[in-house]
């Protein structure tokens, strides 16, 4: 071995700093439950542009503003929306306490299981359901009891808890977003308080990056000097259709570079996104695959993807095909 | 000079990396502007305890969330809110569109540059000003005109743009703040539309980290394909007094574990921020110097304190002297 110059020694170091401390450029693939095609390259071709310094679509990092919707994009939604599945059960625990609902639909409906019933019931009885398992208790105590639906609930039709049926091409995209400098809020229709308690686990989204619906909340300081906030019964805020680019402006007070849905709630998001100057990227997760999940557009009743559908081509929004795009759907069992 | 070993020539790289990626952990002050004192050394002491891992008061860096008021807390409030100087500049400067205003109070008074007596049209006249000057345009034409203001409208005393009357001793805690892992946001009685398009580059708080007062904005896709959301005459939400514990769990979702104001407004953030387990900070800034700055409290119509005054020593709350904690007041001139 030949003594080592000076000179090299420097080059040895500065090297070993890098494998030491260096951010780990590694060349994995980020995104391996997406399949090879056209969809998966739409995306790392955004990413590779954005992020490529001293390039003509070059996104300085502050800017790289990530929205996704939740329900549909995110996590499944069928047979029924996941926070609807839990208002029902939290109504069917709360019953014991309400005798009064033997006698009451929605609530007589589904205390005799008879589902199809409580949604015959519409938007008055399906609000009478949201009220009593959503407000008139702290914020605290709330989250309380989505923790604990979480822990304990299983899907009926997967047998698995919901938080287990998260999108996981769609978990490796996130991660790959914020590998790359983006942050990655989420922008749903949901409950904001309900999303809170496990989306951080789920998908590595804080609380703070989270837009949702919202009811009103109110401060008080009780005799025991312990503040609360209190979920009262009064609708606040919409975060859907129209409601997600003024959700967007509200709480993040930044117009996004990239954008994810499923549905045309999340139409004016996807617009409000992609149309203006300079690098854009828009997704639509389009459910085609009644095998491992479920498949619908046009006619349903949840998620209905129809306008946004076909505003896609012209827009240039990327049609995710969950049958040929996604390896797999949910995360493996733990 | 002896041949070096093996070993030596590891220690030596590990040494060099240290010194090339280290976080820096060079004993300078991060706090100049603060005098030494209780003050500075309470802040300080707060903040070694919660980021000591394995300590009884370590607190985990998602959980590091700090709350700051604006108004009289970040930077000056006197002689009148700066938000309603940039609101009556603005009336002053759309006055030539419209002559009706010659003959109606508040705006007779305004052009006449009579500011008692646009003051005393009370609630209804200045509501009139704000919402001429603050709604009925998209959010990037109102986002525009405050940055124009800031760009050339000066204070009345001091003759420096309004962006330059920021508290230096509070941008350096901020900093000292973020870099102890803290994740610092503006919680505001001020309008969130009028923070954002300065606060980044004054405070190093990002637009997506401002809770703040808001008005009803809606969407809407033009004919030629461009989304606008537009400003409306209509309060939405008030981010003052209990308030600011609703903004806080509406826009951010996790409790704070430090929480910075000045007046009564923030009484119910500093309860919210401390009444809880766990280490928990809270301060006040008193405005004691009216030589540098301004004296007032109880008595003052702007950012009157009184209640969180009485309050402060029980709840353990550090009240911030200006006059004797505080080094310098503003940046120096550039």
């Amino acid at each position: 071995m030949n003594r080592p110059t000076k000179g090299s020694f420097v080059a040895l170091i500065f090297l070993l700093c890098l494998v030491v401390a260096g951010p780990g450029h590694a060349q994995t693939d980020a995104l391996p439950s997406w399949n090879e095609g056209a969809a998966k390259t739409a995306i790392t071709g955004f990413v590779s542009r954005t992020t490529q310094e001293g390039g003509a679509d070059y996104v300085k990092p502050a800017e790289r503003i990530a929205v996704f919707d939740n329900d549909g994009t995110l996590w499944s939604e069928q047979p029924i929306y996941f926070q609807l599945a839990f208002a029902l059960d939290r109504a069917k625990a709360m019953a014991p306490e309400h005798p009064e609902w033997n006698d009451a639909e929605p609530f007589r409906s589904l205390l005799a299981g008879d589902v199809k019933g409580v949604l015959a019931s519409g938007e008055k009885g399906l609000g009478e359901i949201m009220a009593v398992t959503h407000t008139g208790m702290t914020t605290d105590a709330f989250a309380g009891t989505v923790r604990e639906w979480m822990a304990t609930a299983r899907h009926p039709k997967f047998n698995r808890p919901y938080s287990e049926l998260i999108f996981q091409p769609m978990v490796e995209l996130l991660g790959y977003l914020r590998a790359n400098g983006f942050k990655t809020f989420i922008v749903s229709g949901g409950g904001v308080e309900f999303m809170r308690p496990w989306v951080e686990q789920a998908y590595g989204i804080p609380p703070e990056q989270v837009v949702g619906s919202s009811g009103v909340v109110t401060y008080e300081l009780g005799p025991d000097d312990k503040p609360v906030l209190k979920k009262e019964a009064k609708v606040e805020f919409v975060d859907d259709g129209p409601g997600k680019p003024v959700g967007i402006n509200r709480f993040i007070g930044r117009r996004p570079v990239f954008a994810a849905g499923n549905s045309d709630g999340d139409l004016q998001m996807l617009q409000w996104t992609t149309l203006n100057d300079g690098p854009r990227f828009a997704l639509i997760v389009h459910h085609t695959d009644a095998e491992r999940e479920w498949a619908y557009d046009r006619q349903s009743h949840i998620g209905k993807l129809d306008k946004a559908l076909d505003e896609a081509p012209r827009r240039g929004w990327l049609v995710v095909d969950m049958k040929t795009d996604w390896k797999v759907i949910y995360p493996a069992k733990q």
